[in-house]
């Protein structure tokens, strides 16, 4: 029996950069123990309160169908937040809740893209991001961010690849998995491209809470992007809530009124107890969000000292967002060889930088997402593996 | 800024059919008591125990990212139960865990549909089948089950629709709106055809739990039948768990595999304490189910006494479901005259079969989705507005 084009082509006939983690996952299974250092997940599980405001939400009957956009209590508490941080008038009319960040980004797609267009996406890419684009039936194209540019992508580079026509321009600040967060003169480049070229801007902002070095800046407040700009956003970087997919997509008001209508016949909206605990949790205002940040800041000072003291791998400069983007080319190694190989010597595993595009190659990721000490001591692990190899 | 065809084309140029739903809908906001006959959602809520579970998963620590196809313990709760309904050999393999029936529905035809494709639906439909297909790229063509055939579909109507060529046939039994429980004869004409023209079945079995009068049978158990058809399922009709969307769909494991690649770009799974729950809750045997339908049946049964009682409204023959389909054509009226003119003298909602489709012209849907008395005397005045209509 035939299946769709679309669906079998999803990871474009390539590998989805998943196979060190599959290969951890395997030897965990097996019984032995991995350091892991591969996922995006916090070491902690959703604060109780939150999960008791779920509780008594569902407890007190919010059990049936909610309203498909969202509902009302938590379009406006997003939209006051996002107004609050940006300074652009937000109604709840600007905001659809979605199912995560991962269905956020793909109906930002189905949005704008018909199947055939062309979505640009920036490499270093999170993982799902060209799979994103296959799915909703257009053609990824990658624009690089290249290493010697601090992995911030370039205006001209993002032109060229508009030139031969594109419906939108997806991108992720901070950013994952290099860390970096996007500076004020690469927001401004890429919005200009963005109206020379007409192209709709999907800007993945989930990690905006995490923040060590400069400023997170959103590219809709920059002049005349609010018209064009969907930002994607979420509760589980913010508040450890990964598990409970519930995000959003800011955007104009005919999109949003269009997404909506997408949401009637994909997903039906979002649990209604999920979408109280989502709202209640927001509410607790930034101290929250800084509590469940902190252990990655804390991480990353701890690491900068780590890599302060030897010479063979540099630290991308790491702004924000729960990585370390690490170059190990003193090694001689490509960031896949390296990652398989720590794996197999010192049961550590980290992502490669293969993983996220080519942009990437030669360095590897690592989640700072176990707790301190085990953390510094994998990191003075991977350290002593990279100088060991760069001596050979 | 121009947004794809697909979602601007989503209800296909027309009304998406909740026109009377909206309008009470702004009565009841008025302060008007509207008896609201419309929605197919329970007058209770998800039951305690269930919620308790959920918590105590998430208090637990089952906050993070669950695993893209379900976790294993529903997928094989699921697998384990479609196996002992039907008989076919099933397991976890078999099934991927979705956010509701309705992702079930948009990813099974993402699955077996490219952009242009011809997917085939039975008029009268649930109203978000044609913006499902749409919502995929592909076309929607309905097939008619006529009232004077019961509204079950005949092998025939579908085989003329299938030759000009299509991808996938969508059937839902029992059937909403209709409360038609398709006969063995009608699926395995339905089976016929499907691989006569190579399609692939769709078969929305979500109110499988709901069934009056005759049996349940699934297309997936018919000879030769379970490498085409993709069955959805959901916990909501079944367990009052309408808001929690939690549905799944069960197909061959070559399918499941592409639809976990799907679900990771598009979904990222689906919670892991909701999982739990609904695990839990479908392990708790059949005995709850039937009192979760236990007031649909109960209704039924007095609607009819109701009905037996007048001449001028006939009964499709209520099979399935928690829904009443009425022939009002002896008033003269369509269903979208008499459900307008009844909203506005009586301030009782109920559907226009028009809403579902031409084939039910005439008609309006009742759900049975109130307290045993006020849904009696609702059907009492609505059969007396109905014998004034036709003395005129």
């Amino acid at each position: 029996m035939k299946l769709s084009h679309r669906i079998t082509n999803i990871n474009g006939g390539g590998s989805d950069g998943w196979d060190v983690f599959l290969k951890a996952r395997g030897m965990i299974a097996e019984g032995v123990a991995v350091t892991e250092l591969t996922i995006g997940e916090h070491d902690i599980g959703t604060a109780a309160p939150i999960l008791q405001e779920m509780h008594r939400s569902a407890m007190g009957g919010h059990t049936g169908y909610a309203m498909v956009p969202g509902i009302n209590a938590l379009r406006d508490t997003v939209a006051a937040r996002v107004q609050a941080r940006t300074g652009v008038p937000t109604t709840r009319d600007n905001v659809i809740i979605t199912p995560g960040g991962q269905a956020a980004l793909f109906a930002a797609h189905t949005a704008v893209c018909d199947s055939g267009d062309t979505a640009l996406y920036v490499d270093p890419y999170y993982a799902t991001y060209p799979g994103t684009i296959r799915a909703v039936g257009a053609v990824p194209q990658s624009v690089p961010a290249l290493a010697d540019n601090a992995f911030q992508p370039r205006a001209k580079d993002i032109a060229a690849a508009a030139e031969q026509g594109a419906a939108s321009l997806l991108i992720n600040s901070p950013n994952n998995p290099t860390g970096v967060v996007y500076s004020r003169d690469t927001l401004q480049g890429i919005a200009d491209v963005c109206k020379a070229h007409d192209l709709w801007l999907i800007s993945d902002e989930v990690y905006d809470t995490q923040v060590w070095d400069g400023e997170h800046i959103s590219p809709r407040a920059l002049p005349d992007m609010a018209e064009r700009t969907l930002v994607v956003g979420s509760m589980s970087k913010s508040h450890a809530m990964t598990g409970s997919r519930c995000g959003w997509i800011v955007g104009p008001e005919e999109v949003i009124g269009n997404l909506v209508n997408l949401a009637t016949n994909t997903t039906y909206g979002v649990p209604g107890y999920i979408q109280d605990a989502a709202s209640f949790a927001l509410n607790q205002g930034p101290e929250v969000e800084a509590e469940v940040a902190e252990p990655f800041r804390r991480r990353r000072e701890k690491a900068m000292e780590v890599l302060a003291a030897q010479n063979t791998v540099t630290l991308v400069p790491a702004q924000g967002a729960m990585y370390l983007m690490l170059d190990i080319r003193a090694t001689g190694q490509s960031g896949d060889d390296f990652a398989n190989t720590l794996l197999d010597a010192h049961h550590i595993a980290v992502m490669p930088g293969e993983s996220f595009g080519q942009a990437a190659a030669g360095h590897i990721r690592v989640a700072m997402t176990i707790d301190d000490d085990r953390f510094i001591a994998a990191l003075k692990t991977l350290c002593a593996f990279a100088a060991d190899l760069a001596k050979k």
